[in-house]
């Protein structure tokens, strides 16, 4: 069973808006063990609309076509239209769309009637697709006696989602026999090693091991890189295990921090929680990223007290206790400033554990001898304060970032000897 | 001349990354005033990255194609040898590509030598593009007498953007006349009315007044809408006075907080630095992404101090002094507690303006009265403390975004009293 997804609007081609959907399909078809053939972006024209469809069920074989946007009230929402005249269905004015319209407006608090807007005018053979968070319907059509469906969703990546899960995943369970494979993967997280030198230097027969037991793949992320081993379709139960093996018996197992696909946010949440520890941050270069990376995950609030999100020198003293002496003689950025603002946090918000760092994030403020990348890291913890010099590659954004996962990786070592 | 993407990469298609590649093509094409027609996604797999640069070039009539991804050292990256089959290249060791790719590794401080890697094995017929900020070469092959173009850049965002720029955009001037046309778009972002009001209640003929001018467009986003005219090929110079005018003399005229395109947070920066003014921010629910957002933009440290984030109570009150009998009689989330937060912040930070956030981002911790969503915004400055109570919808995720850009806004709209 192949599926397709079709993304429709001009937002997504002109560089507007990033698509978030396809993650979302591909992430709930994978969690089903079925897979996404291929994805299609197309204009905001009923034409081009249409000629996507056609390829998407002709070209590549496509059995359900998924489509993300276009079912917005304004005229520049051409799916319903679109999708219509494909077909050679009348679009009429329907009162079991009216009464589904009515109902999602009701959810908000708000009333609907027809004339309001044209979301009860409605293809006429199509069904209406109840839209768990929003209040435009989808839209749900078999074809070819049956065998091909259509199912249309709203751009909105929230609504998209619910849709898609609530609403399209019953009817197509109803309609198609749904032929789940287990495709669970094996990902293995590393860090500290490019790819190159995982599989020519350190483990050059590694690749060829693994592929006995599927299709590998090498994932480099904004830090570390995944090994990931997809099953072929007749590997025997139990391989996950044995490709393990072969991976923790090779030269890169003292890299493996992780076997899963834990984000390090969550990870480290659950580390500390286990062990009943709190943390704290004390963040220049990283400005919050850190504690948002943090706060991002429901429950966070176990262990994480807050960040000291001094940017300004007159706050990593004021809100930290920094000494204005370390600050002169070896400047924000250094190990001494970081061990003191680490001090700091952990001392004033009585945190088991603290992290600090200061570094330079670029485009500005770099030198020759501090050049843009560079960032001190403290950790403060029972075991005393460690401060070290880091160097990393990349823009603002990603050196932020990069700053801020090494810490969270420094504060799940230390975690690790509680 | 039409523009198509190919994105390659298992892990697209499976939810495990997501492309930013479309944006950064769809954004440089569009301030070029040249367009992409279609992104097409695809397996690591040859036959189907064959088959859907057939269907860019056959069936979407597409000149040039740029494809990311599969560039890689790993065996999972097959862009080249698909390509080369396709195009019945033979793949042969290069002295030229060798010689490019030792510069790639010597710009990293790196040694390479041909083995290393399959780097320099190449199509023979494909010219060899420089990665400016990465270590595998990119690809460029002109076909059909010089009228197609295919070219290849790495799925890494950073490296795609880079050699898009820096490499590929050259050599496609070089052999394209590239007709760059006026594309550009006038854009009107509105706050606090939903797209249905806009169009259907306030202003019901807009829509009709601006196609005079070009194709309107309507984007919800996480907080406001935006109205985008993009122009016709034959709209005449100054047309975007006029549609400007359109909309001002509408009922929406007082939800534009602004005719640009530029986002809250280095909007705000601007506002703030032209008026000399210093930000800080007491956060608990926002957990650190108002600094995020604010210290994203190069250049922030120019008006930004820094963020008391006080996720617990014990910090709300050592770091910000809020008082132990607000919080026990009002509880965190409250006008009150807000207040006090903000208060605490400017005082200690010796900001302009603190903005303080305390609010249920759930999906835990919600109540009858105080349900998932809630927030206590407070905005402290020279005309005094003003704290509110506001509610939105959404997950976790958009709704600490929602609260953190609700803030961003009054810490605007209060700068516009100074």
């Amino acid at each position: 069973m192949r599926f397709g997804l079709l993304l429709i609007g001009d937002e997504l081609l002109d560089g507007k808006t990033t698509d978030a959907n396809t993650k979302h399909l591909g992430t709930f078809l994978h969690g089903l063990g079925l897979s996404l053939s291929h994805v299609l972006a197309s204009a905001d024209d009923d034409g081009e609309i249409a000629k996507s469809l056609e390829v998407l069920y002709q070209q590549f074989g496509c059995d359900i076509v998924i489509t993300s946007g276009g079912l917005g009230p304004t005229p520049d929402d051409k799916t319903k239209l679109a999708f219509a005249k494909y077909f050679k269905q009348e679009i009429i004015q329907r009162a079991d769309v009216a009464a589904l319209v009515g109902e999602h407006y009701r959810a908000f608090g708000r009333e609907w009637a027809p004339g309001q807007n044209n979301y009860d005018h409605f293809p006429k053979d199509f069904t209406p697709v109840k839209n768990p968070i929003g209040l435009a319907p989808g839209l749900f059509y078999l074809h070819e006696a049956g065998k091909k469906a259509l199912a249309c969703a709203p751009g909105v990546p929230r609504e998209f989602a619910a849709m898609l899960k609530e609403s399209i995943y019953p009817l197509l369970s109803n309609h198609f026999k749904l032929i789940h494979r287990d495709t669970e993967r094996l990902c293995v997280r590393t860090l500290g090693v490019p790819e190159e030198t995982i599989f020519f230097k350190l483990a050059p027969n590694l690749w060829q091991e693994l592929s006995e037991f599927g299709e590998p793949a090498s994932y480099p992320h904004a830090m570390g890189v995944d090994i990931v081993v997809r099953p072929f379709e007749n590997t025997t139960k139990g391989w996950q295990e044995k490709a393990l093996e072969k991976i923790l018996a090779s030269p890169i197992a003292p890299n493996i921090w992780q076997v899963g696909e834990e984000e390090i946010a969550p990870y480290l949440i659950h580390l500390m929680r286990k062990k009943s520890l709190t943390l704290s941050f004390a963040e220049s270069c990283t400005g919050g990223l850190a504690a948002s990376l943090i706060t991002d995950i429901s429950g966070s609030s176990d262990i994480f007290l807050g960040s000291y999100v001094t940017y300004s020198n007159e706050l990593k003293m004021s809100a930290l206790g920094v000494s204005k002496d370390t600050l002169q003689s070896h400047g924000a950025v250094s190990i001494e400033v970081a061990r003191e603002m680490a001090q700091g946090a952990r001392e004033r918000s009585h945190s088991n554990i603290a992290v600090a760092f200061s570094g330079i994030a670029g485009p500005g403020g770099g030198s020759a001898e501090k050049p843009v990348g560079t960032v001190a890291i403290a950790v403060s913890s029972k075991y005393g304060e460690h401060s070290e010099l880091y160097h990393f590659r990349g823009d603002r954004e990603i050196l932020k970032l990069r700053f801020a996962l090494k810490g969270l990786h420094l504060a799940r070592e230390v975690t690790l000897k509680y």
